[in-house]
């Protein structure tokens, strides 16, 4: 436990939610704060080079991870990054094309699979967690830092299908007629994240969320093998070597499924827009379990008054529980500043 | 009820079993078992026009519909068809360019909603019902006939969005955004849909598929407005104005909401490749409702074995209960005929 940063939840309205209080309104932060929809962030980036350059710049990472903290009533700050930055450490050549999206190496054979690197992982990823460093120094008393990695089988169908896709074809394919092949590569991945996200936390990251943003594309065996059992080990590995920092889990699309990873006993369950909040309210009912979630992104590009309605709806909801307001994807590049401002202020000062 | 071909339920497996029975193996049949993963399909398809003129040429849908059916041991043929023929019988503009999917005339605008024509459904899909009649004339005895149609929110988002999309953002922006201007089109498209599916039974169809393939993007509340609320209407005119037709609602993606759809009193429900069976046979469990699907077609390309392991976990899962085995999304392009063969007579001869 030497480099860890102190612990300091007293105080956080979003560390004391994840330990299970219920009192005040819930603290909220949204997926994607920072990025393309801040004009202070489109300005930075245009003078970055590369997207990935701009993820290793501790300096301008940390930037980009607090302009949201300055501007918004918020309660977390979530590290600047990408989750291919952990592929990109193990050795998968990763290309961030613009309007195209990611390109990576695929990976689709043992021999390229055997010559990944887990060690990697600390020496590349170290202007990351030097990011890491740096937003913790600069955070506001009351806001916390969330760190996050994507969940193996998320970064397993980047790197196995070479890019971005609807449907993860080539991945789905590759887990069904290799599957140790593919258990090799989720071992790899697991190992890399957990080394990743304690190396975050040492730095200073309070909460680590893990975003496995495809798990919505498995059937049921595959999604308990591909997805439960990493997201298991990951859980209780963090746990066990970091006792009491919450871990949030974030099964995008596992719908049904969504009791089973609460099962595992995370601090909290991330819900993605099509989670019917109710259900969620109803059937996620671990003691203690704080749910996040689920505002449709799309809401803030509507009219102000549908989308405060469909907020205060989520907040009924989960009222009486320990809940974190966010939406269920990320802030989407048309959202109008004002309208986040809007909807913060409303969630700081609603009564039900 | 003129022109409407004889009923002939008796003998037919699919129709008993959505009439409730559980008698025997159940019945199999498999989305898209017409298409390109077969090589009488792939030449007949270079022989032809553009795809929305096969479409269109009732003597080569209909050969295209039945090639499945001389193969293979299934117990329907589906109308060989596309959902996007509504829209273009509406005026709307449909081109299918190779390699890209659908391209759509966007409609976004009260006035280009107001100049589609529901009364041009007879006329400009006259070939269409002419293709149904062709293929139940020449059916075998056994085979029953199911026709389809996508359901309004599916076609309407293709339309607003212009092509296909992982997400439908303007789709669903625009419903937020503008929900009259949508709801009017989902109206327009609620009666073509039911005017094109009487027709398809008035020449023969035994059976009707709605195909929400998009029902997966809407958050809960949108999805009740635009799904379900559609769906309802669909499933009760049929039931009033063709009394007996089984209806079949394949919702895509509904998850957690696939109870609601029972709830509209279908004959059949058929369930996406993401549906724990097991889930599916506890929870929606209204008597008689006959349950469809769902091995993920992937599984189709991996190792036979564990091919046949996973759809004999459907076929446990559903003993005892009115089922109708199918895959839970369309059969790729990549499967060999083989396994369709080896599949469909392993469902004919397993004892449970």
């Amino acid at each position: 436990l030497n480099n860890r940063a102190e612990p300091s939840r007293s105080g956080k309205p979003l560390l004391e939610r994840l330990a299970g209080s219920t009192a005040g309104p819930p603290p909220v932060w949204l997926m994607r704060q920072a990025g393309r929809y801040l004009p202070e962030y489109r300005e930075l980036r245009a003078s970055a080079g590369s997207f990935l350059e701009l993820c290793y710049t501790p300096e301008l990472a940390a930037e980009v991870t607090l302009q949201p903290v300055r501007r918004f009533a918020i309660d977390a700050a979530i590290l600047f990054s990408d989750i291919l930055v952990v592929p990109d450490a193990l050795g998968i050549e990763v290309r961030f094309v613009a309007g195209e999206g990611p390109q990576l190496e695929p990976v689709r054979t043992r021999s390229r699979v055997e010559r990944l690197d887990p060690d990697r992982v600390r020496t590349h990823l170290a202007p990351v967690i030097e990011t890491v460093r740096r937003v913790r120094a600069d955070l506001p008393a009351k806001v916390a830092l969330i760190g996050f990695a994507g969940a193996p089988w998320t970064v397993a169908a980047y790197a196995i299908e070479g890019c971005g896709s609807r449907d993860f074809l080539e991945a789905r394919r590759l887990a069904r007629s290799q599957p140790e092949l593919v258990a090799e590569l989720i071992d790899v991945l697991c190992e890399a994240t957990i080394a990743y996200l304690i190396a975050q936390i040492d730095a200073g990251a309070e909460v680590v969320q893990l975003f496995d943003s495809w798990a919505g594309v498995l059937p049921t065996d595959e999604l308990e093998r591909w997805c439960l059992e990493p997201a298991r080990r990951i859980v209780t590995q963090i746990g066990a070597e970091r006792p009491g920092v919450p871990v949030i889990l974030f099964p995008r699309g596992a719908g049904v499924s969504y009791p089973c990873f609460a099962d595992l006993g995370p601090a909290g369950l991330a819900l993605d827009t099509t989670v019917p909040i109710d259900w969620a309210a109803r059937s996620l009912s671990r003691p203690g379990l704080c749910l996040q979630g689920n505002l449709d992104p799309v809401a803030l590009l509507g009219p102000e008054a549908a989308m405060l309605e469909s907020a205060r709806t989520i907040l009924e909801a989960t009222a009486g529980r320990p809940h974190i307001f966010n939406l269920g994807h990320g802030v989407l590049p048309d959202t109008r500043p004002e309208t986040v401002s809007r909807l913060v202020s409303y969630l700081k000062s609603v009564e039900l």
